[in-house]
């Protein structure tokens, strides 16, 4: 069977990228949000109609990604989460949570510097990892049990 | 029917007593995380040995802890996750995921600076809120149906 | 053990009181929304900050009231719907198609004028009763089963 | 994946229609309850016979309806809700509350009239929108991230 | 903990009785359908109204008995069935069906004429008695690890 | 997408090929449990070995014959269960009971002298019927929203 | 609220009376399987009579227990598991891996021979100890946050 | 529709090759842990890095394969286990236990030596079994209804 994997995090790297290019031959799909950042932060209103109140501006436009975030984790077999150098990032978390709450395998990617700060959330992983590339080789792994060379 | 509330996030203020405090007359509970900043820390080797690598040290911690934290939310009617000035704080965000997927009632409080960032998260919540007043006004409310006069 | 009841649906008539006051003999608890229209409908707002756009002043309200009101639907063994003779009462449906959802027993209470435009409602419901003297027979034949004499 | 969406509500105006042909070209299927209302009203009593109380003639037909619309309802990525100007529409009402309580995410569509009465039901939302055009809007955003130009 | 277990099946005997007898000193409740036969099939129409048409007549009542069976399965830890000698007894093996769906530990008790006709139902069991003495030593083995002497 | 349907109970009677005939023209497959009555009965001992006791042969049998049912309940939109004129039919309750805990739609088949003993049974389900051509009839409306002319 | 704990496994030492014993002022209640080897083994047949094949003696007797067994897993916040030097031990892993599934918070007692054998269960386990004094610390920790001095 | 079986349990002998060769015919989809012990071990430092702690390089192994290990686990309609005659395998009664809390069909493979040991979880098994032919011509008798001639 297809294994589903939602690449959920951070938007201004490249790795959704290296991990699909390297599973290429694998019998993989992979879902994710929306990481047009212009896109994802003014969809609502662009549809919906502005709102004066930023609040509310974002309010609409979390809403409506939590439809595509919430399928993406909701079908997916593996959740991987990656946490970048920069921002809060605590929609990353969010999913993190959300994944483990419904049973959904977890991959965690971050660098070392925030070994301290993700404990909790390495904690409820499967996998921590650093790279795409193992990332990539797990995920080749799991489906032919075949290990990196 | 008493309401357990589950108070998660930030641990350096004092805002649990807050609420805790302005709810002494009403059927709640309150549960929280350890807010012994080394204790929750240092948990696991204190009782099953120490761990010369760091990231094992936090690993067994934030599990044991998990133990805790887990229970915490899973009986909860009403989770409450309050976000800070400082620090990552993405524990905070992990058990706001949680209980959004458990479908649990999810107050939100943090300050005005946060908004953009946490807009997933307030997204997922039935209110956001800014103080520790507000928190117990929104539970007094729930449990009597007054309002602050 | 106590029989758990949720009394949703129209507020402007006493028909909880009647209900409760029928079952006073009983071990039964009943918990219902808010009935105070007034605050009910501003809660939020008195709480957390006004809203200048009435979408989201209601929105905000509409929130808060639903801790209450998921709450109530949860615990419940049974959950009364009772649709009045005015307004549009889209809130009480919705409400019977949550605890339809989750498995509650549901009873329904209406006037023969509502029958063709409730009977998705009522093909959903356990009991389709018209008087909250129906309801408290109901309950006192689930708890004791004595039928009225 | 295919992203599979439920059209419920309102049957009296092409709206299904609308989104459908706007969603031409995107992975989607839609299902819908059966809007022939003849068909709707009587489809139990011509299969399994006659009742001559009216109760009971709706109450079977509305059973026999439910399961297509129980079907389409938990089948659903994505359960849309149209309230149309006329009508009590409370099996509306009754569908979003079903798709609420079971997960799903919900879309509303309404005029701004009934705002007000509606905004249990919108506080349940995903999204609240007005017209089929929105709804194909945003189901062309949660498939591609591509928003209207 | 109380163990709450549900007595289904045959109502014509006062196996009840004897199981609740010999259980005094455990810390066990006992919850039932209703036993007086004539109140059971007329709860409805006694309640909400006559039916000319038996169908309805049975239809309203096996509804409004559901309401105090499914609660009766839901909040049990173990579910007893009774099958007696006489009448197809069809609601005690839908019970037992829903018992067994809902993971409850199943107890069935009947003779050994029945043997081959239960034997699904023995299958989804937990264990297969033949009287209400062995009901109550299971019980008691149960909470107390105690054997009969 | 395709409907899922699971044929339950009476096996002595053709009535499964004629609803799979009237529905050869719909998306519809059908499960069924094995109906060659001397293969389900000893199916388990000619695997995995004799059993001299007749208690324990049809145990294993019912437990062998156990994998093909719940996975036919488990995977269908729809349960029809049938009962006939003859036997216990205990089986046929106990599945019906099954599919009612697991929410899936029931549609109970039997003829009019049955129609008290089964009122439980028939209660739970969204559709009464009494012929095969009743059940193909409501599968075509269900699927295609037409009725027979 | 009152901490629920199974204590499965082992039933050859005393290390359920040890943590018992150090949890004495703590709200704590513990449940384990009947603990008496020989009336486990024999409860089945000394209730409802003698098998003369041991496959089936040893199957009355395990379903029997499993009574016991699942509503202590089911009602247990965590579930605690020991390993001992001796046997194969396969029930209490089979009783680690339910707790798993069903997300109960587990905690794994094992001397260090077991530690490569038993690394899937010990990978479920968010906390992995040699000594009952561990697994009382453990408890004191999560409810009252105070670790050994 | 095609009936997935997920092979568990000992991995130096070659069933699982001999159950896929004898169900070559039949609409079977077999999953399967990964069988190469070394890559098994040593799968997470292979990819993620060394661990000079023994426990660690096993936990960290043991979780990755838990990611393919639960995902065999779910997607499976039937959990086969087998015990061979060496070794401790608790990992093998760990997915057992999985397999009954999460209501898969369980059919276990075992020598007559293991009986007594394994009692319990034969007690949850729908079937027990010595060899893999035996196993096929469950698998070939639940999908097709034919018993070995």
């Amino acid at each position: 069977m297809t294994l589903n994997v939602y690449l959920s995090g951070e938007i201004h790297t490249d790795w959704r990228d290296e991990i699909t290019a390297a599973c290429a031959d694998l019998d993989v799909t992979f879902a994710a949000p929306v990481t047009d950042h212009a896109a994802s932060d003014d969809c609502a209103v662009a549809i919906m109609g502005a709102e004066p109140d930023k609040f509310w501006h974002d309010h609409k436009g979390a809403k409506l990604n939590a439809i595509r975030t919430r399928r993406g984790i909701d079908q997916a077999d593996i959740v991987v989460v990656r946490f970048g150098d920069k921002y809060k990032q605590w929609n990353a978390a969010f999913d993190a949570g959300m994944a483990a709450a419904l049973g959904k395998s977890l991959i965690v990617m971050h660098g070392p510097d925030h070994q301290h700060a993700l404990k909790e959330v390495d904690a409820a992983a499967l996998a921590v990892t650093e790279t795409p590339e193992q990332v990539a080789q797990i995920l080749t792994y799991v489906l032919t049990g075949t290990l990196p060379s």
